[in-house]
C-alpha cells in the first residue's frame, strides 16, 4: 500500500519479542463497550457517579487561574514540592518518618510499576510475585521479559524468604489484592516485611485499594513495618510503597505515587524523565487541593457505603444462582469477588465467550497468572454496577455456565 | 539504616545497567533554578508569559463539568475518540489520508518516544540517528541500550540509505533540530523519505518545533512526502511523525500524538498499556478544545513575534560578544542557537561549570551525543528569557570563555 509501484516490496523491521507474549483480554473488554446491553463484571471501574466532577471543575479552575507557571509549565520530574511535602505528610508518623525525598509523584499507579520495572529488571529479571497478580502488573514489565517466581500468599508451604533470595523484587497487594479481593493478614505482612530485610531483595507494596475497606479494621502498611525495625529514623528501608488516586478520587487525574529510600526514588526519576519527563502540573495542583483540602475524606463515606452495599447485592445473588458450580469468600473490601469452579475442569476462558453470547463480561483468571496456565476462576467486579445490573449479570453468567456444562457433557 | 540489630547487613539488588549510562545535565539544570540571579539559556522551556492561562482555566472548568465520564473516568488507551479524529483531520490532506486507526494519543512528545522504543528496540537494537541528536529522545531509549548510527545530514558523505539498512528505525527533526535549530532541506527530506521506503526501516519524524517559523515558509513533513507514493490510499508507510503541544499551548497538559500505520499504532497501544493505561481526560479534553476552538491559532501569531525579537537581541548580542570565539548560524525557527567554538580544543562541559560560577547556564554538546564525544559545542535558547536577560547572559558567557581561555594559556 505504501510502495511506489517500481519499488520492490521490504520487510519491516520486527517489534520487539515482547510483543509475542502480550494478551489482548483488556482492549478486548474496552471493545465489549460496544455490544448493546452487554453488562461489565469485568473491569476494575469505579462508579462514575461518585466522581465529585462539580468540585474537581472549580478546583481546576482555580488552579490553573492562581498557580499559571506550575500548572501550564515544565515541572520537576519528581513532582511538584508540595504535592511530595503532602505525601510525605499523609503516611508519616511517629515510627515512619518521611520526607519530600521518599516521593517521586507518578502518572498513575500503573507508572510507579513501569519505572520500577525499567529501574529493576534486565531481560531474565527475577520477580517473586503475588499470584494471581494484578494484570496491569504484568502489562508493565511484559516489555522487560521478566522471570516469575509464584508467592501463593494463602498456602501453607509459601516460603518468601525463599523465593525473595535473589529476586531484584517482590510484588504484593497486601489489601484487597486484585483479582482475590483478599486482605493479606498481620501474621504474613510481618514475615513479607521480615523476608526482605532479611534477604536484601526490594519488597513492592501496591496499594490501589487501601482506601476502601467496607468491614474491617486496617491493618498496618508493609512499610510501616519496615519502619519499626529503625523507629524514628528518615526511611530508608526495602520497601517501595505504590498508591493512586484512581479509586477515591478519580482515574482521569492519572495521579500516583511511589514512597521508598531516597536512592530508590532518585533511580526512578531518571527513568521517569525518560518516561514522560514530569506530569502535568494540573492533574497535580488538583490532587494537592484534594489531599490538603478535605476532599478525600468528604467522599469517601459515601463511596464506601455504595461499595459495601453493591458487594452485599453481587454476593446475594451469586449465593442464589453461583453456589453450586463456584467457590467464593467475601471480601471485606476492594472491588472484586473472586470465585473459583468447583469442576476443575471447568475452563473460564470459555466461559468468558459464553458470557458475552449471553450479554455479561467478566474476567478469566489466565490473565492473572504470569504463565497463563490458571483457567479455574473468575474474577466479578461489583463497583461499576447497580444491584439491578449486577443481579442480571449473574443470572446471565449462571446461563452461560449451563449452557457451557450442557454443551461438555 | 533500616536493619535490626541482629540483622546481618545485606546487599540490595542491582539497578539495570543503564543507569550507569544515564546524564544528569538535566536534573542539574533544574537544580540550577536555585542559584540566585542565574540566567537560565540552557532548557528548552517556553516563554511563561505566552501561556493562555485564563483560557485555559476556564476551558478546564467547562470541560469537567460537561463531560465528567470523559474527563474523570479511565478512557481509552488510545486516546478519546474525538481527540484522534481531530488530529487526523488536522494532517489529512488530498495526499495524506489519515483516520483515528492512524494516531494515538500520547502523555507528552517524550511518552510517544518511549513507547516506540518499547515496540521496536531489543538491547542493542539500532538507531540511524539524526547528529547532534534531542537529549531527550537519548533519554527515552537508555533504559533498552540501544546502539547508534550517527547521520550527520548536513555532511556531504551522508548516506541514509546505508545507514537506514538493517536498523530498527531512524531518527530525525526536521523542522529547527534540537540542539542545533536547523531546517532540514527539501532535498535532503526526499532522500530520507526514499531511503525509509527503500530499506523498509520506519522513519520517526519528531516534530515540536513545526509550528515554530520566524523567517521561514513551512516545508512538507516527511510523512507528506512518504504519502506521495501512494497519494490518497489510507496512510500505511513507514514514517512514524511525533507532535507535542507543549510549545504551542503548554507543557503543562503533556499531551502529544504519534501518526502511523494502524499496524504501528496497534503495537505502541499495547506499549501504552504498560506504561501509564490512558492519558489524563482532562488534558485530552483542553487539547480538543484547543485545536477545535481555534486557541492555538489565536495565539501563535503573538508566540512567534515573541520569539522572533528574542531570536534576534540574542544573535545580536553574540555577534557582539562571541564572534571571535564561537560560529553559528541564525535559526529561522525553533528554540536554540547552536554555536561551535573556533578552538577546537575548547571544552564546553567545562565551559559549562565556568558559566555557572559567571551566572549563565547553557548546555554543552557532549550530552546531544550519544557517545559523549562531541565538547565542543554548546546550545543556547532564546525562548525563556527577555532581551535584557539575553544580552547579559551572553556578556557572562563571553567572561567564562575568556577566563576559560586565559587559564588554559
Amino acid at each position: 500500500m505504501d510502495r511506489a509501484p517500481d519499488e520492490p516490496a521490504k520487510t519491516r523491521p520486527a517489534f520487539a519479542r515482547w510483543l509475542g507474549t502480550t494478551n489482548d483480554v483488556t482492549r478486548t473488554f474496552l471493545a465489549a463497550g460496544q455490544i448493546p446491553d452487554l453488562i461489565n463484571l469485568a473491569g476494575g471501574l469505579p462508579a462514575p457517579e461518585v466522581y465529585p466532577a462539580a468540585e474537581i471543575a472549580e478546583i481546576a479552575r482555580q488552579v490553573i487561574a492562581r498557580h499559571p507557571a506550575d500548572t501550564l509549565g515544565y515541572g520537576p520530574i519528581e513532582g511538584l514540592p508540595e504535592l511530595r511535602d503532602a505525601v510525605a505528610e499523609r503516611y508519616s508518623s511517629g515510627t515512619l518518618k518521611l520526607s519530600r525525598a521518599n516521593v517521586l509523584i507518578t502518572t498513575s499507579g500503573i507508572q510507579g510499576l513501569d519505572v520500577i520495572g525499567k529501574v529493576l529488571l534486565e531481560e531474565g529479571g527475577v520477580i517473586a510475585c503475588q499470584c494471581p497478580t494484578y494484570l496491569g502488573a504484568l502489562d508493565s514489565w511484559r516489555s522487560r521479559m521478566p522471570a516469575y517466581r509464584k508467592l501463593r500468599l494463602d498456602s501453607n508451604d509459601c516460603d518468601p524468604h525463599s523465593l525473595f533470595a535473589g529476586a531484584q523484587f517482590a510484588y504484593t497487594v497486601p489489601n484487597f489484592s486484585n483479582p482475590t479481593g483478599k486482605l493479606v493478614g498481620m501474621a504474613m505482612r510481618e514475615t513479607l516485611v521480615d523476608a526482605a530485610h532479611r534477604t536484601g531483595t526490594w519488597l513492592l507494596e501496591d496499594d490501589p485499594y487501601g482506601g476502601l475497606h467496607y468491614d474491617s479494621e486496617s491493618l498496618p502498611h508493609l512499610i510501616e513495618l519496615s519502619a519499626l525495625r529503625n523507629p524514628g529514623a528518615p526511611y530508608g528501608g526495602p520497601v517501595l510503597h505504590v498508591r493512586t488516586l484512581s479509586k477515591e478520587v478519580a482515574p482521569g487525574l492519572r495521579i500516583g505515587w511511589v514512597i521508598a529510600a531516597p536512592e530508590m526514588i532518585a533511580a526512578l526519576t531518571l527513568a521517569k524523565q525518560g518516561s514522560d519527563m514530569c506530569t502535568s502540573g494540573i492533574t497535580q495542583r488538583i490532587a494537592l487541593e484534594a489531599l490538603k483540602g478535605g476532599l478525600i475524606e468528604k467522599i469517601q463515606p459515601g463511596v464506601v457505603a455504595l461499595y459495601r452495599s453493591r458487594r452485599d447485592a453481587l454476593c446475594a445473588a451469586m449465593a442464589e444462582h453461583l453456589a453450586s458450580d463456584f467457590d467464593w469468600e467475601i471480601p471485606s473490601g476492594g472491588m472484586f469477588v473472586w470465585a473459583t469452579a468447583r469442576d476443575s475442569l471447568l475452563n473460564t476462558d470459555i466461559l468468558l465467550k459464553r458470557g458475552m453470547e449471553a450479554g455479561v463480561c467478566v474476567t478469566p483468571s489466565s490473565v492473572f497468572d504470569a504463565s497463563g496456565e490458571d483457567r479455574r476462576a473468575i474474577r466479578i467486579n461489583f463497583t461499576l454496577n447497580p444491584p439491578d445490573r449486577l443481579r442480571e449479570g449473574v443470572r446471565r453468567l449462571a446461563t452461560a455456565v449451563r449452557a457451557l456444562q450442557a454443551n461438555k457433557s
